[in-house]
């Protein structure tokens, strides 16, 4: 691959592809040994997930988003990538695994399924969210667990909380305990069906069978919802929409998430290329990807912005102009899987683009891991590593990267 | 007062003082003249309060905070100073009160008093908050309405939700619709008796009786309950404690918010003087005025930070280190009642720090109003005049500044 790219691109020369691949392991390394080293409770088992920047526990509450997250990347790299097939990286999964199952469903929530959003060290409920996403995450750890362990029950745990997140999602919401109002209309926001395309993408991959052909319609249909954030003649993409497919008045319906667009975007091209459907891979290179650039990348400071209005107004949510990690990772992992497939220079140059921008602002030399938010100047402002919805950055970049290390290895 | 503030201060000059009453007697022209120019919706009745920097409504939500705090601006102004006691300031303020008295309340919430957080422009519920905010402002709105109009039933009706919030906040929360979970054991915020202690202020104002008596005993409880929140040998104030009025762990427990500090500080402070009550007038204004100004002032780039971790880890609050409009109106009025009682010239050039800051860097000279959140550095990076939480901002500085206004006028 290296060769092809440096007659197709003559900017982009094979010493910086070797550099990225070599900064990437090593980054990679260092992240790990961060987790490893600092986030595990032995105590109580599961993960401290509010880490400061020298690996100092600031707070013993457990996130169960990132509990799920860093069960699920211990799994994959333990699955995929030979360096990390060791036993403590498979002990803490497995320690991780347990506590989740223990302790993040919420006994008497009205639905055996509903998880807590947080916990106390030892495991006690102490918030929820009205939103499906720690669900999410406990399905993606246990089926990644299970592929690793071959716990059959497991897997079917997690099948039968998709099943449960399905009914929420598509037929009735009302187990997720947001009340009825009468101005509340039904809002279709786009990461609903994105994390659900992930979870289809986890729950299929590589098997076969009855037992993932019921995936199947539910990922057409996520691909569908997806497809209808892209609004006014296809110039913009928006993250909150009607039920019926339409934009929505005010704030919520103007409001533009990049890191999302471009994760989108990655989904999309995935399920596109698994099922040989080139129209939807161009649909997510050219829009999906190419949007949320042109319109959130920071000309002045570097960088992608939070949020936007598609209007040109002021966000009314107060980190609207910060740098987040997880956009970055989100391109990144986007304009990689783009360029490898269509080989397009100037996917090759986004991707080196956000790379520099990355790797320079993000990446903390002196202790380790990265830094997740920076100033619209990029600077550092808030300095923790792990914090209520930062876990192991490794794991947004790596959700792609290790998915798709070969396309930096061949 | 003006020549003894002369003799006390020689820093300070008669040309000063002269010219922060002009300067704010402009402000609170403009200020008033922008809400009523864009803010009033003729056709149902209310205020939009998402308006851009040059009055252009962004979105038609009306937020139910922001409603409340109109009425009672508009109201306030009316009866307390000449030149705004005018016809079409008292009918925007009726309007407003008969919007919320119609639409507010959310039917079949469980509770008759339990309000929005957020409306359609035609007064449909869409959000509503598991707190008591919405409903303390409906009070405040009620109670200065009806001593505008003489309205008896008004009057009673506030009363009336003020004895629910007392039951949510002292007896029961259910009704608030917060879920029962295992690990979220009871937290005592500051917001919660400052805001009640603000409500007795207003009930009790200018009235005796049997009426009134009932609330001297709340006054009372939440002057005890705020007091908890000094902590740490009387050297810091913490935002939120446990029930026993003992420090919580983790980054809840070390979260201090100047701005909060130095509103209970003068609530305080109005609280001690009414009573008599000498210690407590020390206490606001050594501990609650000082504490936050020496901890959250911004020594490199001026301004009162937003958040602070009393222990020196990063706040996990994105905007921490934002500078905010509302905690400067608060110190303002503090520091300002604090000298006028006190002529302690420490406190006069503590006023003239934040008015210098505060006039520079939120007054918006070309069209009106003020900005409501910069970086750090002082940079405008929300630059709407009203937003979900940020109404006239004359509200907060005139909720001080016009009680008190004889104080910059004797």
């Amino acid at each position: 691959m290296i060769d092809s790219v440096l007659l197709l691109e003559g900017a982009m020369s094979v010493e910086k592809l070797q550099r990225y691949r070599e900064q990437m392991r090593t980054e990679l390394d260092k992240v790990v040994d961060f987790w490893q080293k600092y986030s595990h409770d032995t105590q109580y088992g599961g993960f401290f997930t509010c880490i400061g920047k020298d690996g100092k526990i600031y707070d013993e509450l457990k996130y169960v988003w990132l509990q799920g997250r860093q069960v699920w990347m211990y799994c994959r790299l333990y699955r995929t990538m030979e360096r990390f097939n060791k036993p403590e990286i498979l002990e803490a999964a497995k320690s991780g695994g347990a506590f989740l199952r223990r302790f993040a469903r919420i006994p008497n929530s009205g639905s055996p399924w509903k998880c807590a959003f947080c916990l106390t060290r030892d495991g006690k409920a102490l918030k929820v969210q009205r939103t499906i996403f720690s669900e999410c995450f406990y399905v993606m750890a246990m089926d990644e667990l299970a592929r690793v362990t071959g716990d059959k029950d497991m897997q079917a745990e997690a099948a039968q909380m998709m099943d449960q997140l399905v009914h929420w999602v598509r037929v009735d919401p009302s187990g997720l305990g947001k009340p009825q109002l009468s101005g509340d209309t039904p809002v279709c926001s786009m990461a609903v069906p994105m994390m659900l395309l992930c979870l289809v993408q986890q729950l299929t991959e590589a098997r076969s069978g009855e037992e993932v052909d019921k995936y199947r319609e539910v990922g057409g249909w996520c691909v569908k919802q997806i497809l209808q954030h892209l609004q006014r003649g296809g110039t913009a993409i928006l993250e909150s929409v009607s039920s019926e497919g339409k934009e929505l008045p005010g704030c919520e319906g103007r409001l533009q998430n990049p890191g999302h667009a471009l994760e989108a975007g990655w989904f999309l091209l995935q399920y596109g290329l698994e099922n040989g459907d080139q129209e939807l891979q161009r649909t997510a290179v050219d829009k999906f990807m190419e949007i949320p650039f042109l319109t959130g990348w920071d000309k002045e400071h570097g960088g992608l912005l939070y949020f936007l209005d598609v209007d040109g107004y002021c966000p009314t949510q107060l980190e609207w102009s910060m740098k987040l990690w997880w956009p970055h990772c989100e391109a990144l992992i986007a304009y990689l899987m783009a360029y490898s497939h269509t080989k397009e220079p100037a996917l090759l140059d986004r991707f080196s683009q956000v790379y520099d921008y990355t790797f320079s602002h993000f990446s903390d030399a002196e202790n380790g891991e990265w830094f997740g938010y920076l100033t619209q100047q990029g600077k550092v402002t808030l300095d923790f590593k792990g914090g209520p919805f930062k876990g192991e950055n490794v794991n947004r970049l790596e959700k792609g990267l290790v998915r798709n290390h070969d396309r930096l290895q061949t």
